[in-house]
């Protein structure tokens, strides 16, 4: 169900990571990065992430911010069977919508529970309420499910298990034009090519441009990386870039 | 200039990520990882994250929004010498203050030119531009320094630089009462455990219980992480939940 953007329409996004462990510092994120990539490949610009602790008010304040400001809103973590799983009844208040268990998802869990000879007990069913009005996103990992509802995608915490999630969920993503990107690695540091690149970054307000230091061995180098939806604007920003560093006598590749 | 704290006071603190590159997922963020380890230890609770792009209203917005709402904020990125580097900027329009080289700063960035026989360009001399009131962080790694205003934290996105200046700021920060953890390693699902869980966790609402579900070689378990600024109530919540599990037959270690 992939639709077609009208042309230069962006499609954004933010992710809201759901956790105490990651603010804590016990448990170090890998997911926001795995949504980055995924989503620049699809053209969609993630604009903001958010962490806030397992507090009801603070999942709900942040999810409504989000929801109303971008595309999509990616969650992740806090579905799982314990007390402290609490982002399910927090996105059915944020939307002011009922939590009940959904019957495919029971569906599915009983099944996995029948075949690894385990009991769905409640606390195992208490993964399969879904706010209502909610799509599920299908889990081939641990079965349980995630879920869409409006423009939040509700996801797992666990890495293995998030990421096939976002693969499951992307069938119902609209896709924006991919931004391109193109790197330039100068041999200098940041300061001796600051003031070129900020005039070519002036001579293309289209052509997004930014500036990452670099340090190799206790040698300092930059990358310069230009970004836009337009292949033939792009590749005239480098074309000039490298022609004007090259003047300059700055070896860059 | 560490202050104490008066009983249960809890200091908190904020983390504003500034740049596209973590959102184009170009660049994996390992600060928010490293600030949050260190705050813990300070006894300095991280309520909560963002990630903004390089975008003046966007940063200025969600500094205005942490720094009101926790004792900190720290923010990392976009202090280079580049057209896309604007915290410093932003940070002085959030505060309602002007911004100019600050003398300290002009006088250390000059120093290390001199070393380095490289020239003070004004690009380079853009990194000692210091909202007006700000007190400078040190950067014992490429020496332009991060800076310390009202509750908020100015450092750098590189995590070898960001980790010096947030070395250098902790003196100037006050300290809570530190956060201990003991965690319970149970070789069972979530599932299996929850509803045992969730009533110990009733038993003991001033301490915080989180369940993380584990998966080594296909074999699901859990890490049950128990946490108090009470060491006493911390240790009977442990004894008496270990004590469950092993009524219960649950191995636990």
């Amino acid at each position: 169900m992939t639709a077609s953007p009208a042309p230069q329409e962006r499609i954004t996004a933010a992710v809201l990571v759901i956790g105490d462990e990651i603010l804590s510092g016990r448990t170090k994120d890998q997911n926001i990065g795995t949504i980055a990539d995924h989503l620049t490949g699809l053209g969609i610009d993630l604009k903001e992430v958010r962490v806030v602790a397992d507090e009801e008010a603070a999942i709900i304040d942040a999810l409504n911010a989000l929801r109303a400001r971008y595309t999509y809103v990616f969650t992740t973590g806090g579905i799982g069977p314990t007390h402290d799983d609490i982002t399910a009844d927090a996105v059915a208040k944020a939307f002011g919508t009922g939590i009940d268990i959904h019957p495919e998802a029971r569906a599915l869990m009983q099944e996995s529970c029948d075949r690894r000879g385990i009991e769905l007990t409640p606390s195992r069913l208490r993964m399969a309420r879904i706010p209502n009005g909610g799509t599920l996103v299908r889990n081939s990992v641990s079965v349980a499910p995630g879920f869409l509802i409006g423009n939040v995608i509700v996801m797992a915490g666990v890495p293995s298990i998030m990421r096939v999630m976002l693969a499951d969920v992307t069938q119902y993503l609209k896709r924006g034009t991919p931004m391109l990107s193109h790197t330039i690695e100068v041999l200098h540091p940041e300061g001796a090519i600051a003031e070129l690149f900020r005039s070519h970054a002036s001579a293309y307000p289209d052509v997004a441009m930014g500036s990452y230091p670099q340090n190799t061995d206790g040698r300092y180098w930059t990358q310069l990386v230009l970004r836009s939806t337009d292949a033939k604007r792009l590749d005239e920003a480098v074309t000039t870039l490298k022609a004007t560093l090259a003047e300059r006598q700055l070896t860059a590749h």
